[in-house]
């Protein structure tokens, strides 16, 4: 089978092997990229995060229906990036997505931690690059707690929506600070709940708070995804920062930036290869137990290892 | 002043001046800590982790008390990885302690996320040097909360506390997996609450299932570091895992792996700083244009930079 031919017919099989070859890094991996990479940057690309519990898979399925009805085809990734134990948890809530596995216009995948976290943000932007060339026309990306991984994770998507939920406690407060900033959107799930308005009033101020460089400010939609309620304004307000995007070219700098740092993260990983391979053996590992002796000093060490390895 | 020589006798302003110049990385920094890291090695350092809310301030200082109590000196390093808004936090529960910042044999200081959390793990661990070379016996990392940055911060230490408490309920539980892993030491704080007999045994349960190398099995203890109960048997665990630590020359390997990963990571950084000072300008940046026209590949453009910057 022709991956790369049939991935960008859009076949479910193809599409299936090419994000399982990025994710365990087979030997074709890179070659496939190689290959797409023209094919891609055609997709809108929707972050999803927030804290466990806030309904975030919920939220994507009826999402995604709605795009559906808008016309558009729908790739989906989760990405678990917390814990290798969690892993579970996202394929249980992806079962609760199998009506939709059934329509040819979507595809879901869920990855999860296999090595690095760096790594993950890089597998996670490949994955997009996959579905990107395959013709989906939305891709969201939908991580499961709120920490910096997911952050990392979330920087590959032109629009990020932050999940939140009422009733967390106080306790979630220093997370929510820290997503704030990459929220270009908001949507308060469960908005049945008590506690709705005071979580809104808290997210207006925080907002009034932050110190953006752009005009945008994010819109903060209330919904109950499991009785489909607000879905069609959320996704009016995702549309409408992509307008924004796209109006402002801010969407083309957020590209460029993102592109750089891709660059910037595959030159790291392939220097630090390098380094294993030429420096980490006999060298590497004398000049360590100096440095644990107290013989010579880290900084001594990476100098004189830098001399050798670099032009 | 010269820096250097105070700190080694132990001056709180010296080993002050030290860590702002490490943690703002001055000028001087570079120079300080090659000169200091021969009277490095000799303190004991033990990182204290767990979810926000654990109480992790108040039995950092129980636990000085008792190690200051037994004759040791104690060094304090607290750090917020997670969120530049919540280090004010940090810095309000340090006031609880000024009782302890009277007494010369014992030096505190926060540190919070300013750059990169990469950079955090090395600056805390760069500060811990200072401490060291600047006599203290017992060094504490104090970290906020419980995400990968805390535990990339924690592996600068020799043991490890995981400070638990009752009552966090369930979301918390995929925390508690991801943080299992690096706790040598466990405490169950504020053991006075409801819920205190299912925590332990779901400790004891996670703990079954840890699959380490080592034959350590992590002691449990219950504390309520506000009355100050079971401090002493707290500190007598940590002591019992240092002994184990020392005997079983595990110390040794720990510390030459935690060297060797600061000399990775200060390569890493290095040629980081190299590769923008070599290629950042317009090579690069016209790299990167191709690369976001579609008319070159991520991998072909890291592919050429490579080749013009490794020997």
């Amino acid at each position: 089978m022709d991956i790369v031919a049939e991935l960008l017919n859009g076949s479910k099989l193809a599409i299936s092997r090419a994000i399982t070859a990025v994710e365990n890094e087979y030997g074709d991996a890179v070659e496939i990229l190689q290959k797409i990479y023209p094919h891609t940057g055609r997709a809108y690309v929707i972050g999803i995060t927030g804290p466990p519990g806030a309904g975030k898979s919920t939220l994507t399925d009826k999402l995604t229906k709605e795009y559906r009805s808008r016309g558009k085809t729908v790739g989906i990734i989760a990405v678990d990036p917390s814990s290798p134990f969690s892993g579970g948890a996202i394929l249980g809530d992806r079962i609760r997505m199998n009506e939709l596995t059934m329509d040819e216009g979507v595809f879901i995948r869920s990855m999860a931690t296999r090595g690095s976290l760096g790594g993950m943000s890089r597998k996670t932007a490949e994955a997009v690059k996959v579905l990107d060339a395959a013709g989906k026309d939305i891709i969201f990306i939908e991580t499961v707690g709120v920490g910096q991984s997911e952050v990392d994770i979330v920087k590959a998507a032109d629009t990020t929506l932050v999940v939140l939920v009422p009733g967390l406690g106080d306790d979630i407060q220093a997370i929510k600070a820290g997503i704030l900033e990459i929220g270009d959107v908001f949507a308060i799930n469960k908005a049945d709940r008590d506690g709705v308005e005071r979580l809104h009033i808290e997210i207006e101020m925080m907002l009034d708070l932050d110190q953006n460089e752009t005009e945008w400010r994010p819109k903060i939609t209330r919904t109950i995804a499991s009785q489909n309620q607000g879905v069609v304004e959320l996704v009016d307000s995702i549309e409408e920062h992509a307008a924004y995007m796209v109006k402002t070219g801010l969407i083309q700098k957020r590209r460029f930036a993102r592109t750089r740092n891709e660059i910037l993260t595959m030159l790291d990983e392939a220097i630090q290869a390098y380094l294993k391979k030429k420096v980490a053996n006999s060298r590497f590992e004398a000049l360590t137990e100096e440095v644990s002796q107290r013989k010579n000093d880290p900084y001594s060490a990476v100098k004189s290892i830098l001399a050798e390895v670099l032009k």
